[in-house]
């Protein structure tokens, strides 16, 4: 157990707290067959993914103003159903289909994780997302967020500052008395340099095959553990 | 039942969901009786709640930058203090003394009320309150929040357009599909202005003997219960 905690701690959502990839694979797999769309639905979903941080960095370096990650998802998929060719799609489909990241399914112990840790501290994701797309994936999957600190009441992206010290400022409590937690090793690094604890636990599978990195803690985080119900342990909740 | 359901519900917490008057006298009294500190506390607190319009006003007309209502609170504190001619209080006190804000209980009803329609509806506080405020009153209180849409994520006051309208803003749908609850009729019409829909349950000891007002619903408010388990009830859940 650490001996110096928190009051808040903060999750990296995408990736950390829900599985994207099979999600999202799993639910436009079920999709396309009942709409009779055909399309090589996991390399959608890869580029999908792989379009996200560059949109982003277009906001982040101001060639574009403040646009929530519904509506950059939603740019990327219109170029991306061009790219791929596929036909069929209504209006309504694309729709649906962006809302999928409203509807990720948690990985299978952060809701027992986060339930714990939700006794002792304040919990909520710090995530690029905005607060509606959180907030219904929150409903969704039943996680219990105390608050959704969505990118939106920032006006910025992660790794911008404004991010993780805008939590600490929100709470009225300084950066070292909030814990980011990931499955990401950068963003942790990003978290640290602000003075904010960390808390580090793996997510090999989140890319599937196409993982490259993150298997492990590359630096001496606050917190390192298996998943998040050994994170509340470490925690001694 | 109404047949018109909203997505997300938004309560005034303040004398709504809380019980300010009751929890604050009962609090200062043990409180001074502990420290050796007499004062009529109940006038205090009465005074103290005077004061809440009056200062968010200087914020609402410009004449001073967005200030949190826990700083609002603690500058009409000091100034009380000194008008009462209380002594003994030290800084520490007077932290103690303004966090009490934080520590609000409850209406007997308000908990198992917003826990029922938490299972339908998106539920949070739209209040003056700022986020840590009104999230350490949920943590300490149990009080089962989604959201806490606190009056410095849009940094103005109710009844500011900015809050209602931010709501739905946030939340990605229609005034309309926002429903504003309150012991106020004030508030309400305001929010029906903006287009929300609205529910009306009356807090008659609210003001305890100085109650003047709000006894009963004075327009035909789309919800009008009793308290917030009957408005459960009136939606359905």
């Amino acid at each position: 157990m650490s001996s110096k905690q928190p009051v808040a701690i903060v999750f990296d959502t995408f990736g950390s707290v829900v599985d994207w990839r099979s999600s999202l694979i799993a639910e436009l797999t079920v999709f396309g067959a009942a709409r009779g769309v055909s399309a090589d639905w996991t390399a959608l979903v890869d580029a999908w993914r792989a379009a996200y941080h560059p949109s982003m960095d277009r906001v982040r370096k101001g060639e574009q103003p403040w646009t929530t990650l519904d509506t950059l998802h939603r740019a990327s998929l219109d170029q991306l159903v061009a790219e791929f060719g596929i036909k069929g799609l209504s209006e309504a489909d694309l729709v649906h289909i962006n809302l999928g990241w409203h509807r990720l399914k948690p990985w299978a112990d952060s809701v027992a994780g986060l339930t714990r840790l939700k006794s002792r501290f304040i919990i909520g994701p710090l995530s690029n997302g905005n607060v509606a797309l959180l907030l219904n994936m929150a409903k969704n999957a039943g996680i219990p967020w105390d608050m959704i600190f969505g990118s939106d009441l920032f006006q910025h992206f992660k790794p911008d500052p404004e991010t993780y010290l805008g939590v600490a400022t929100m709470l009225n409590v300084a950066p070292g008395q909030v814990m980011m937690a990931a499955a990401h090793n950068n963003d942790l690094a990003r978290a640290r340099k602000y003075g904010l604890m960390t808390a580090f636990f793996p997510r090999p599978q989140e890319y599937g095959p196409h993982q490259k990195r993150d298997y492990a803690a590359d630096q001496d985080w606050d917190v390192v553990a298996t998943d998040i119900e050994d994170m509340a342990s470490k925690l001694g909740v």
